[in-house]
C-alpha cells in the first residue's frame, strides 16, 4: 500500500493491476473523508462496479465508511415525468447548501433503456446545484438488475456521508419497484404531485400513498393557485383513509413552486419537525437498524436467487418449465423440485 | 398397486408402512375424481403433511389431479374478525348449492398460534353448510410456515376440483401477508365490510382496497341501512380513486344481509358478470397462467431460501450477524456474503 503514495492515490487506483496487490485504498478513504468530489465519484463507480475486484475493494472501503459517524437526513423524492423534479430539487438543493448544508444528490432508476427514466440526476437538469461546490449529483446508475441498483445506491449514500454530506436526496421515478427500494433507504419519503383536473387520485401509482410522510403539490404559482387548493383537499381526505403509520407521524400535504421558491423553506421546516419526531419516538434510530436488517436479509436471497438461476443448466430449463407450468402440464410445486435438482452451487 | 386393492382403499394408505413401497394413489384418485368426501380430506391431509414420503405421495397426485380438466371459480374471501365471514359462507355456500352448485370452503391462516385466527374454516361456525352434501368444508392447516400455508392451499384447490367441486371459496383474516397469498391464487377477490360510524375507511388494511373485485357491506338490515348507505359511498368514492385493475374490471360496492339471506343473489349475478368480464377479455386466463408462473417461482425461491437457512451453522450465525449489522458494525452485504460462506447445500 505504501508503495503507490507516491503517485496520486486516485490516478493510482486506475493503474494498479498487479493481482492480488491490495489497492492503496486508504488513499481514496482520505480523499473521500476530505469530502474530495472526485474521490467520492470515484468510490462510486468502484462500489457501482461488478467485477469482481471490484466488488472486494468496494466492500473494504465500505467496512471503513462504517467506521465514521456521520449524521445524515436522507429524503426520497418520487414523482411522475413531468412534475418538475429536477427544478424542485435544483430549487430545495440550494436553498439547503444556503443554510450551510452539504447535499447529495442520488438516483435510482430500474429501468436501463434510455429514454425518459434513465435521465435521472443528469447534471444538465440541475445546472446551478451541479456548479455549487456544497453539491454533489451522481447520475442513475446504469446497471441492469434492480437489485444491483438497489445495492449500490445504498453503498452510495453511505459513501456520501463519510464524504461529508449532511442531506442525501434519493431521486426515483415511477417505475416498477423503484419507488418501494427508495422507501426502503431514507428517513423521509415524499411525493411530489401536480395540480390537475380535480381528480388527482385518479392514475396515482398502487401504494404510493401509503409510503409518503408528505405529499407536495409543486407548481403553486401563477393561475394555477385554485386547483392547488383543490389538490391539497382531496390529498389530506385520501391520506386520511389510511391506517398510522409505524412512525406515528400524520403525513402532510403541503405546496411549493419549485420555480418562483415558495414553500421551500416550509418543507424543510417540516422535514425538521418530522426529524425531531421520529427521534424523539425512537421510530428514526429503529427504521435505520430495520433498514439495514432488511438490506442484509435481501441481500442474502437475492445472492441465492442469482447463483441457482445464472447456472446455464438452470437457465435452458426454466423457459420450459414456466412453458410447462403455465399450460398446466406441470404443478407448480414439481416443476419447481425438478429445476431444483439440476443445482450445481456449491462454495 | 394392485397388491392393495382388497383392502378399502384409504384405510389401506394409512396402514402401508413398507418402505419404497409405493401407497395405492390411484385407488385415492379414483375416489377423489367420484367426489367422496373422505377421499378428499385424505388428500388434503397429504398434501399438508411435511413427512418426506408424503410430500412425495401429493406431486404425484397433484400430477394426476392436473390431467383433469375441471372449470371452476375460486373466490377469495377477507374481511375482519366480527364481520360476519362465517355466517355470509353459510348463506353465499347455501345459496350456490340451492343452485346445484358444490362449494368448498378452504382457509388462510398464516397465524399458527390458536386465537380468533386459527378457527377459521371452523365447521361449527357453518353448521347448515357442514351437513350440506354439496358442500365441503376444511378448516385452516396448523403448520408454521406462511409458505407451507400456501403451497398446501393451493394444492387443496386443485384437489377440491379434481373432486368436482365448481365453486372454492378461500377464507382468509386479515393477518400478515395473507390477503397477499389468498389474492394470487384466486379469481375474485371479495372484501366483506361492515357499515360504521362513517369512517368506514379509516383503519382499513394497507393495499386491501386496491385487491378487491367487490366490496360487500354486510349486515345491511335493521336499523343499519342509512349507515350502509353512507358506507357504500364512501366505498364508491374511495375505489374510485385507484388506478385501473390489470383486468380492466371496476370494483363493484355491493350490500347484503347474510343473516336474511338479502343481497346474496345479486352478488352471485355480479360474480358471474365478472366471470364473462374476465373470460372474455382473456384476463381470467392469464391471470391464472401468471398465478401458475408466480407460484413455480416462489417456490423455488422458498425452497433456496429454506435449505440455506435451514443448515445448523446458518442459524447459529445468523442472530449473530443480525445484530452486528443494526449495530452498523458490519455493513449488510459483507454480512450476507460472510454468511452465504457457510452454506453446505448440495444435492
Amino acid at each position: 500500500m505504501s508503495k503507490g503514495s507516491h503517485t496520486p492515490p486516485l490516478r493510482s487506483l486506475r493503474h494498479k493491476k498487479r493481482k492480488n496487490k491490495p489497492i492503496p485504498l486508504n488513499d481514496l478513504f482520505e480523499a473521500l473523508g476530505k469530502g474530495e468530489p472526485s474521490a467520492l465519484a470515484r468510490a462510486i463507480t468502484i462500489v457501482e462496479s461488478t467485477k469482481p475486484e471490484d466488488i472486494e475493494t468496494a466492500q473494504r472501503l465500505i467496512a471503513l465508511c462504517l467506521k465514521v459517524n456521520r449524521t445524515s437526513i436522507r429524503i426520497g423524492i418520487t414523482g411522475v415525468p413531468g412534475v418538475g423534479k429536477s427544478t424542485f430539487i435544483e430549487t430545495f438543493g440550494s436553498h439547503l447548501t444556503t443554510m450551510g448544508k452539504r447535499v447529495a444528490v442520488l438516483a435510482v432508476d430500474p429501468s436501463s433503456k434510455m429514454g425518459k427514466g434513465s435521465i435521472l440526476g443528469d447534471k444538465t437538469r440541475m445546472e446551478a446545484l451541479a456548479k455549487n461546490p456544497a453539491a454533489f449529483i451522481r447520475p442513475s446508475p446504469s446497471k441492469d438488475t434492480q437489485g444491483g441498483v438497489t445495492q449500490s445506491t445504498r453503498e452510495s449514500i453511505l459513501l456520501c456521508e463519510t464524504a461529508g454530506f449532511e442531506i442525501i436526496l434519493v431521486e426515483t421515478v415511477g417505475v416498477g419497484q423503484s419507488e418501494t427500494l427508495v422507501h426502503s433507504m431514507v428517513d423521509f419519503f415524499l411525493l411530489l404531485q401536480l395540480a390537475g383536473a380535480g381528480d388527482e387520485l385518479q392514475g396515482l401509482k398502487r401504494g404510493i400513498m401509503e409510503m409518503a410522510d408528505a405529499v407536495v403539490i409543486n407548481k403553486a404559482d401563477g393561475n394555477n393557485m385554485a386547483a392547488v387548493q383543490n389538490a391539497i383537499t382531496e390529498f389530506r381526505n385520501a391520506l386520511h383513509l389510511y391506517p398510522p403509520k409505524a412512525n406515528q407521524w400524520s403525513p402532510k400535504v403541503m405546496q411549493c413552486s419549485a420555480l418562483y421558491n415558495t414553500g421551500i423553506d416550509a418543507l424543510w421546516e417540516l422535514i425538521e419537525t418530522f426529524m425531531e419526531h421520529t427521534k424523539a419516538n425512537g421510530h428514526f434510530e429503529r427504521n435505520r437498524q430495520e433498514q439495514q436488517k432488511n438490506w442484509f436479509l435481501q441481500t442474502v436471497e437475492r445472492e441465492l436467487g442469482l447463483r441457482f438461476f445464472n447456472q446455464p443448466l438452470v437457465q435452458q430449463q426454466l423457459e420450459h418449465y414456466l412453458e410447462q407450468v403455465a399450460a398446466n402440464r406441470i404443478a407448480p410445486v414439481a416443476a419447481a423440485l425438478e429445476l431444483l435438482r439440476l443445482d450445481q452451487t456449491t462454495n
